[in-house]
């Protein structure tokens, strides 16, 4: 889908709630909408009923000028220092009078910035908040979206396959040293950037969900967990993988067994059309029936793509049903604090139909490993 | 100054705001107040007038209830999903009834996530804006501060040394290989990460002041534009060097020496108590002068910290003046769309005494190093 299509989408669910045109400042959003990946912008995007006479306008400042004309070839740029400001005073110049509806991120814009908004309004412009708006057609992803989510998937799971494969998870080597390795493993397979700071955690660190890695020391019966992911083209991969290094203790195979039984358990409940609370009660029943409950306190899983963490969340307290073509991960977790923890995490997609497996984007083993 | 002295100077300037406490929920102020360092997380603190009777409190929600305990042991921690809500609605419970003041900052909490704080808050609070209110404490770095900015500065200063040392800026490769190797070196001189996305633009590419590096390839006549930085303990340095690989054109030399020259130009008039505005005019000056003001499309410099960008701002439309003791970089361009540009870009600390030249902390050379 090209990012025009995006912008006819957005246009429509503009128009379907009522709204002239729309701000957006989110930078990832101004990014899906357009292309534009800067670190200053933003973007005006006219409803369907206006989008064939106005079109889109992205402003940005004079750094992004080529990069912009580079990245978005098909929208009017404007160069602007205070670009959301100048795109809110121009909005509606030229058109008719009366009241023109201006949706704005309202979990994006400041208080301040809202001020700032405000201020800059022509007459006869109402900015309405329309929040979440472009981040639900983010929801579910498009083809071109999956395929480099595969990719960013495929990069970490080859990487991790390195790094076991020549021993590089052995006592002696520190958190920080396995983090850097794994990281320069995955640029070497194809990624632009680990997609957020990798989590190594060795023996008692494994307790903290999440922890950064330290000059800690990888010793004979920790629990190793590494919790990581690959960039590519801005799309992010997400996994956790947890090892034994040597001979596993019964309290380690126990809380593994029951966070893999839950994993699966979640995986299983990833259908389109189920309750997302639902899902989380499924992984989530199994590590309380197990009596570990109360060492699980963050949510299942939560929706990945041009964020780590995007919608939907997969929790307790979430409302709203899994959407078909949505990809997310399931992540499960037991820690006990001082002792270490476990977390098993996959990146999937919600098939089309109900009964139809989710796609597993990551394919590293889940078997427990012991090194 | 430990994080408990830093809280007290914000108790100190809240009561002189006539604030009853406030609520700090920038991430980034957080850790400056706190030590806690986790992705989610809020901070309640008092005027000097109750923070006896009333210590600070830290919410952060359950995967970071190990990591909170251990980075912040002297600080009271509760552990709640929406940690900000559940301060603003207790923080005057037991108190005379009467209005409290509570502070928040208005440039970080969204138009959305306020009335979520309006909404929790009981009766009698009223949220006041103390937009800026760390900001401004954190403008004037304390020893520990400039201590961490030196080693990240040194990091860089001996990354960049070892890939030149060693012919690593040659035709052939590519920007990212650049990249990579630059920033796996500042990982071996002991930085614990990148402070930002390494840009290095080769040829054409130098002309666009925030370039990602790609696959391009190093070519004899080039430009190569390197900004970067190395992240240590939180803190950030930034330095930009421009190279020419092989023999240097006339337009190169020309527009080399305009931005080096107006690069001493912006480090002479680093004094405390000169007007921001003022640093920048002086550089800004000398790249006019020799016809190049159109090309020189963004600020002067920037405050650099526990952010990469903090204030002061040092820009044609800034107010105020430099503080001693304030570390900002200082970092003219000349831009020429499809040929090339130059950037020379060093991070500084202000002298206590006017007169007193400012303390480099990025010692790389300047003179043009032809390769």
């Amino acid at each position: 889908m090209t990012h025009c299509s995006r912008r006819a989408r957005l246009s429509a669910a503009i128009g379907a709630a009522g709204l002239d045109a729309m701000l957006v400042t989110d930078l990832v959003n101004v990014r899906y909408l357009s292309g534009f990946t800067g670190s200053a912008g933003a973007l005006l995007v006219y409803s369907d009923e206006w989008a064939d006479d106005r079109p889109a306008v992205l402003a940005t400042d004079g750094r992004y000028r080529t990069q912009a004309a580079r990245q978005a070839p098909d929208l009017q740029v404007a160069i602007e220092r205070a670009g959301a400001t100048h795109l809110v005073a121009r909005a509606f110049v030229g058109k008719a009078a009366g009241t023109h509806r201006l949706g704005f991120e309202g979990h994006v814009v400041t208080v301040d910035g809202f001020d700032t908004l405000c201020a800059a309004a022509a007459d006869g412009t109402e900015l309405v908040r329309a929040s979440g708006t472009v981040e639900a057609l983010r929801e579910v992803k498009d083809a071109g979206e999956v395929a480099l989510l595969r990719l960013a998937c495929e990069a970490a799971d080859a990487a991790l396959s390195d790094l076991v494969g020549h021993d590089g998870l052995r006592p002696g080597r520190t958190e920080r040293e396995v983090r850097r390795e794994l990281e320069a493993l995955m640029l070497d397979h194809g990624a632009d950037d680990a997609s957020f700071e990798t989590i190594v955690a060795a023996g008692a660190n494994s307790a903290i969900p999440h922890h950064r890695p330290t000059d800690a020391v990888l010793a004979a019966g920790d629990f190793v967990k590494i919790d990581f992911g690959a960039l590519v083209a801005g799309y992010h991969s997400d996994m956790t993988r947890t090892f034994v290094l040597g001979p596993a203790a019964d309290w380690q195979r126990e809380i593994y067994q029951v966070v893999a039984a839950a994993q699966r358990a979640g995986c299983e409940a990833l259908q389109p059309g189920v309750g997302l609370r639902d899902v989380d009660t499924a992984a989530r029943t199994v590590i309380a029936d197990a009596g570990y409950g109360e060492t699980f306190g963050h949510g299942l899983g939560h929706g990945v793509g041009l964020r780590i963490h995007e919608a939907p969340g997969i929790n307790a307290a979430a409302d709203g049903t899994l959407l078909a073509g949505a990809v997310v991960t399931v992540e499960p977790g037991v820690y006990l604090a001082d002792r270490g923890g476990v977390r098993i995490e996959d990146t999937l997609v919600v098939a089309d139909t109900a009964g139809q497996a989710p796609d597993l984007l990551t394919r590293f083993p889940k078997e427990l490993t012991i090194l």
